[in-house]
């Protein structure tokens, strides 16, 4: 069976952009999209990545394969709205995921079919359903969840998430959009436990994975000064 | 010269504690203490904490080596005024730290000369001339920021923390004490570089040690389609 995955690079803060952008000006110009620059670039630096969006270049490095080791896994994704919105123009004619997208969104809309094997079909009845749709046309390979942060914090709260990677950049936004925020609708002293199953570094990104492994309630313990005192 | 170090144990988001206790009952029944709990096990187990606290037993692992190391290499703490006041109970005659401990606070006090070489001198002047009094003792050694998170945030604020270890716990809290939170005084578009200089993994806790390069601007970057095309 799929596992649902998800990958963000964030800086050290848990930004994966600065601060959101409202719509007054230019979206490049935005302070959102100078944290977004500055904690992907080690993507656009990378072969992989570059490939895949048609790029020549970029560095066969240990973030090379973690990146082509990521698409090869992916046999469907799952997007938010916001994402495909923004994607939609620079991903051009041949986008970069080759399987189908289903996108999360308000608006219906014909499904969009590019080259290379990656179509869009919009999802309005919610995320679960935007997930196993993925799953039913994956083929036993992951549901990729793409992102936005927003989408991502959607499927950890909704407990779909099996695997959380963070990509860690070294940097401190101070503010922005923040991939775990308050929202996630824990009760009051729960949490949500994870194992590291996985840690890749590399100078301009750490690479932690995590298993989902759920919501559990937090309980004290006697500091050590119990039995073995 | 010393370095100025800080390690603070961390949710995956972020957090060193849950959510702040107001002062309503008592703080061990607080989410605060349960967040708190949570993210600092790892240390309770380690022999090397326990015997820094009179305790028996623990592992002797890789979590206890790097507390050995971190606690050996203190030749002088920096201290928030409320991890002060909650340690002095329970830290009782012969406290962990056996060097001087200066704590920033608006109340003046005289010295407490504790046993085992720690004292606790209260520095009512700010931040900075705790750091320099801590220097000044510290023979070279780390002038370690012991925390609370509101104190490391301050030091990294003002521009004085060299070293930042984030001891991540593989947990989401929500909601609680955030480490890096809004108020580290950075400018629109500008962020605090920092350089991974080592990586150590267990099953409880990943240590993220960083050195602080400082503040610097973001900028925007050609997203590939420059020079490789």
């Amino acid at each position: 069976m799929s596992k649902v995955t998800a990958q963000m690079s964030v800086s050290l803060d848990g930004f994966y952009a600065g601060e959101r952008h409202g719509g007054q000006g230019n979206w490049i110009d935005s302070a959102e999209a100078a944290g977004f620059f500055r904690v992907t670039r080690w993507l656009t630096e990378a072969m992989a990545w570059r490939e895949r969006q048609g790029f020549a270049g970029g560095e066969k490095d240990t973030n090379s394969d973690i990146i082509a080791e990521t698409f090869e896994a992916a046999g469907a994704y799952v997007m938010g709205r916001r994402m495909a919105d923004g994607g939609e123009g620079p991903w051009g004619e041949e986008p970069p995921f080759r399987v189908p997208v289903f996108v999360v969104t308000h608006r219906p809309r014909q499904t969009l079919t590019r080259k290379g094997g990656t179509s869009f079909t919009y999802v309005t009845d919610g995320v679960a359903s935007a997930v196993e749709q993925a799953r039913a046309v994956a083929n036993g390979k992951d549901v990729n969840v793409a992102g936005g942060g927003s989408l991502v914090r959607q499927v950890l709260k909704a407990g779909l998430l099996d695997e959380l990677e963070l990509n860690v950049v070294p940097v401190v936004l101070g503010t922005g959009m923040r991939l775990l925020d308050a929202d996630l609708g824990l009760a009051d002293k729960e949490a949500i436990e994870l194992t590291l199953n996985r840690v890749v570094n590399t100078p301009t990104v750490t690479h932690l994975r995590y298993t989902v492994n759920g919501r559990a309630a937090l309980v004290l313990d006697d500091r050590g000064r119990g039995s073995g005192e």
